[in-house]
């Protein structure tokens, strides 16, 4: 076992970051050291990157980012039972703290305390790195390193898309960065009807109608009301996957007046209608990246 | 029997009404003829009244007005089972289609042809109206018929509050009309822990209290958020029911401010806060009078 | 339009049925006469041919059964708005009546009043059927009838699988008549992922496994709580379908017990397991028709 | 602060107990040291004492046994940050691994792991116990010691009466021990309309009466299916408690023919109707205590 490693180091409070050695980090007697073989750029990374006004209120450099990966167990503390060396794992980034009112009550997704890796402690952006037994997911090792290494954006889509009632129902997805598009194919897969994608990137849409997405609406050119009308018999759709999440250069205003449309499209008589975006899903399970939900449909992160 | 009787009547299209003799009216094989008792003014019967925007895109005159009221069954039509001479009864004024798609899966709050009685059809401002009679709701004599002609503003804050988890909740009601002040009586009585009153005019603050709200804030005053995060250790309210509906000219834009002081107090960690309002709650029981609920809460029906 | 049809009559308190020529029936106002394309055999029809116990409380002849059918609309009365001749339908069977609680407040599916068409009043087992316009369902003439007319049980199975979570969750599915058969299709079609089929009868064994279920096993011989155990990884089933109803003689004691073997498959930490059987599933869409669910996995309806 | 204390301890796996002079627990880093003021004696310590079947199968002498107490922080470890001395303090007993699939996915409740402490490790029935800082749970002084001591039964109540809708319902709670009287009280407190206590001992019945029950019955001298019926306007209870749990001697079988009773009630058409156990209630919050509901309604506790 070496000593150093190589990392992404975001070394002082300004834009960019550097590849230097490190030290290995020292884990504790109930923590994970896995060795990293695929990590994703999330959006968070790169306003941290960037050190735009969000990097700068929540980041502490120096730090090692990442949030996003995949790897090996290779050594563990005392007290860890559930992984052994060799594992191929992924983790939960959020590390709650196990004692506020929402950790006692089974919403530890909402922990007052929550500290992300990668974003308040180092991350993945390196050769190794340390996570808390209760945050390590095991794998398959059927599952292709690059596909491993993407279960956070993955993991929002699921939580967002079965917050609520889909089978046999018909949705729309405003928004096909990263996560839309992943609740497009999330939808599909647990028995949603018609799945309507709006979305004004031309790439975007081809890649959600490759989702399958029954239409891919261009809301700067389609009048998305009045087709979301016509292929509901004038119901509307059931569900609203909000999934443009903030303006960005490229998507504001058009996608957020497909939104709007969208919204619109919901003033059907249909209460079961419902806008949810992964910032507010509430999922039971694991606690949710809420942060990377917009961020993840930056254009950079296509 | 008489043939005739006097009725409140929006004779035209334009601000006013008239008290008129009319025909009492006939009643189908499915209806129930009630004389009623007591009927209450709802915010609706104002706009009808005044003939403002709203009125003059849905009221289509004449048009006896009138759908908070209660009244005894005087003669009903040879379908009819449930109902004898002399009950003494109130009515659900939604009548929904029953065909919709909503009407046949056990959504009619939601009907898409609903239509209402006293605002689409003549209603209770006359001395007989006719009800369906899967919309008459049996009272018991022993309530006061003051009381009994109010079920419908009272029905609204019973859904709102009971929308969601309740007991043992931390409750915070912004607009303090008569659906806010029912809200906080029924929150009361469903074990809600400390209900905050949120409300810019005295009066009605005096009635916050009155109906057992621990705090009754000014929020053209008090510092609310803090006094929440205070009274709450720091987490904020676990509910927040949005009752002062549309700006009006009183209410506005210090109630509101309220409001949305108030949803930043619910920017605390505890993901189960949320925002009921009467026009979004979804109720499983009778239809729900959503147009009304901002109404209801105008200076003018205090 | 013709005066009479021929119909399956149930001509007295006795075993067996006759085809009669009889009137064609005549319909109200708000009823649509429907002209018969496909029906189906329920296990409750042979119940009513085999005049049994139940047949004996329940069914006061003369009577034309059928409940499972679909046809094509030829007349209907006056106040009828929905549907149009040549219309092809199928129907809800259960008439709710609309007065009492449970109607009143969204839980028509339990009515204390529901008339079943064909337990309760004439059926389908004839040319002609009158359905009242809310219980009609139009359907997309694409659907082959064969398909079309067993929508009631295809209705169980649905109502069933979707009353709880069942997206990526393991299941258990004891007893695959009709109803478990068409649960395993769902369940598969809603994003379950690994499926147990539960059943002594080797045929439906083999149509289980052509359903997709990834187990067929025969309690009878299989270990069942073992094999569910090893492929659950020692969790057991996140959620049992109880399909096998009432003891028969071919399914008794063999299901049985392979439903008591799954039931201490669920005996695992896994709190959400639940079992769930049409007869207790309280579906919010239309009327479910409890008393077949057992009855359809008779042998007799293979 | 002295190295000694005296204990409850059952030596051996034989009846009885002893009072002994033992060493104070030492704790970890992330423990509390709690100086007990008030503990309480549940059914499941009568199993212990007696050494039953239950006992023989669980518990691994030599033990304190006691998971039923309140107290005073002492101590605590170097990582504990939200106690400080002299704190007034209960604990959830149950300790869960944290690392199970049901701990990660907010179901810490079922943990497959969970550890009992009094039950599983040393507990209350000392001068000091230890106790996780996750598991504390901070009182308000102004709590009197006795009433602190009982939240863990009390607890088993809130769960199991707040398991699904109760406000504006009729209950029946079978079976009047502990837990049953607990949860009249608190359906009481959440706004449930008549309840129906239902409970072969006079004793126990005037507790219920007590409680706030409408109706305390006895079902073996009491038609109880009858006159729930005819208080609920033939409707039955919407909710039923089961707090009877296993057959006693002094309880069983009238108190089971009355829990039978009570079931026939709800075979009204009300689906609403529930039973609920606290053996079977899944609570969000902390863990549950099942082993012990059925256990507390043992004569001997009362």
């Amino acid at each position: 076992m070496p000593k150093t490693m190589l990392a992404v180091v975001k070394p002082e409070a300004a834009p960019g970051a550097e590849i230097r050695e490190v030290n290995i980090p020292s884990y504790g007697r109930t923590d994970v050291l896995v060795k990293v073989k695929v990590a994703s750029i999330c959006g968070t990374d790169l306003h941290i990157y960037e050190w735009d006004q969000w990097a700068q209120r929540r980041i502490h450099p120096p730090l090692i980012p990442g949030h996003e990966f995949c790897g090996e167990v290779v050594a563990f503390g005392d007290e860890v039972t559930s992984v052994k060396e060799g594992d191929f794992v992924s983790a939960e980034m959020h590390v709650a703290c196990g004692k506020c009112l929402q950790c006692r009550t089974g919403e530890a997704h909402i922990c007052q305390n929550v500290k992300i890796i990668g974003v308040d402690t180092n991350g993945a952006f390196a050769e190794y790195v340390v996570i808390p037994e209760s945050n390590i997911w095991k794998l398959d090792p059927a599952i292709p390193q690059e596909y491993a290494s993407i279960l956070d954006p993955l993991g929002n889509a699921v939580h967002t898309v079965l917050a609520g009632e889909i089978a046999a129902k018909t949705v729309a997805v405003t928004g096909c960065g990263p996560i839309g598009l992943f609740s497009i194919a999330v939808a599909r897969a647990v028995g949603a009807t018609t799945i309507f994608a709006i979305e004004v990137n031309e790439h975007r849409r081809k890649l959600a109608t490759k989702m399958n997405a029954d239409y891919a609406l261009d809301p700067s050119k389609d009048d998305v009301r009045a087709i979301v009308a016509e292929k509901t018999g004038g119901l509307g759709v059931d569900v609203i996957l909000e999934m443009a999440g903030q303006p960005t250069p490229s998507a504001s205003p058009s996608t957020s007046s497909a939104a709007a449309d969208a919204s619109r499209c919901s003033a059907s008589p249909r209460s079961r209608s419902r806008s949810i975006s992964p910032r507010t899903s509430s999922s039971k399970a694991s606690p949710f990246k809420a942060s990377t939900a917009a961020a993840c449909t930056r254009p950079g992160t296509r």
